[in-house]
């Protein structure tokens, strides 16, 4: 897609690619419409996933989403709408979302080398940084996830009822989480396993996977109120 | 405070205490007041706190609000400024957590029985039904704590560099977390431990800790997003 605009950045070292998985059906949220379909400040949530992306600074070169098969044609619907000029290939998913991140990677399958995001498309706040963090840092170490500290105690269940965990020691995963491309599409040659909860978990029996700083205004849109909770910090311009 | 307002309520069989803590300064949050007296929807957050404590239908006995010496002061300007009429006992804390809840605790030394929950100064969203439910917890188990799954994924750093863990066996602790009086009393006569990140880490020695349903929407305010948050779930009538 873009051409580093920056030909000094980071960026210009390697390809960049993007894959954006939404597979929502909004049942959990009790909306009328799929949760990336939502309006936050204006627009589909899904769409300000994908500026995050298109943004020119990061030279991303490819951009692929992955949506449920019933949900191209509203997404189409929406760009015309939204008069949507960010260049992206549209690719149907799977049943989970290992199915959905491995037809994404179909796409990119003629690419030589690179590294590339997966991302949440309910996770329309991330910053630029974070982003441009995870690249860098799987470019370097051929996988990184953006991970916060979590704020509370934790807990782990047990039979005689739960003990305190070192809460210093524990992250929170978000996405991006970035892989070099090779190493991505081996993971994902391998059989699906139902411990599989995000794109580092399938990675990591191959290969250590490196943490990133990540932002906790990157939150992930999973029930109503965290919509309320995103368009405030966007209108406080802190998205 | 209030006799149980709902004779055939559940608060009607026990005494029902409540320890509100606030040690926090301010300068995590770059604010020029400690984070508990940030207005919030017209309020300072703290007195929001103390409003959900004080709901009738909960029917507290007695509520204990804990603040460093310095800011005493200032709770009790704006306590006549916003025109409260919520009667708590105001205490002076200590340097930790601890040592505040020790002096909480320390302001209940007459009463014989009951259930005392120690619940966060900066928590102000707090549904009554959380509340409620993990007073009730105490009453039946000794050790409750309000508590939730985690939204992201958990990982847990290691020596080759993090391992996720299984998410549905976690919990992320909030507050209240109730106790049976005596019990805590006991908890809090053994010597402080720099694992004591809060108060199940101080009981569980003793005693196993229940864990009740919590809320997502039971933020504590730690950062300045967490006010727009706040406001945002307010507005909203979620909070």
């Amino acid at each position: 897609m873009n051409e580093p605009k920056f030909p000094g950045s980071p960026a210009s070292k390697y390809p960049r690619y993007t894959i954006i998985v939404a597979g929502g059906s909004g049942t959990r949220m009790g909306a009328d419409r799929p949760k990336q379909f939502l309006e936050l400040a204006g627009e589909p949530v899904l769409l300000h996933t994908l500026r995050r992306f298109a943004d020119p600074a990061l030279g991303v070169r490819e951009l692929v989403v992955v949506l449920p098969a019933g949900q191209l044609e509203t997404w189409q619907t929406l760009c015309a709408q939204y008069n949507v000029q960010i260049p992206h290939a549209l690719v149907v998913g799977g049943a989970t979302r290992w199915a959905s991140v491995r037809a994404g990677l179909a796409q990119l399958a003629d690419r030589e080398s690179g590294v590339v995001a997966v991302h949440d498309g309910v996770r329309p706040l991330t910053p630029r940084a974070v982003i441009e963090a995870t690249y860098e840092a799987a470019y370097n170490h051929g996988a990184a996830v953006a991970a916060v500290v979590p704020k509370d105690s934790v807990r782990n269940l047990s039979q005689q009822g739960s003990y305190a965990l070192n809460r210093a020691r524990l992250r929170l995963v978000q996405t991006p989480q970035c892989f070099d491309l090779a190493l991505l599409r081996r993971a994902y040659q391998l059989p699906e396993l139902s411990t599989f909860t995000d794109d580092s978990s399938v990675v990591e029996d191959l290969h250590p996977i490196q943490l990133v700083e990540g932002d906790y205004r990157n939150l992930k849109i999973t029930t109503a109120e965290d919509l309320y909770v995103a368009e405030a910090l966007l209108r406080a311009g802190k998205g």
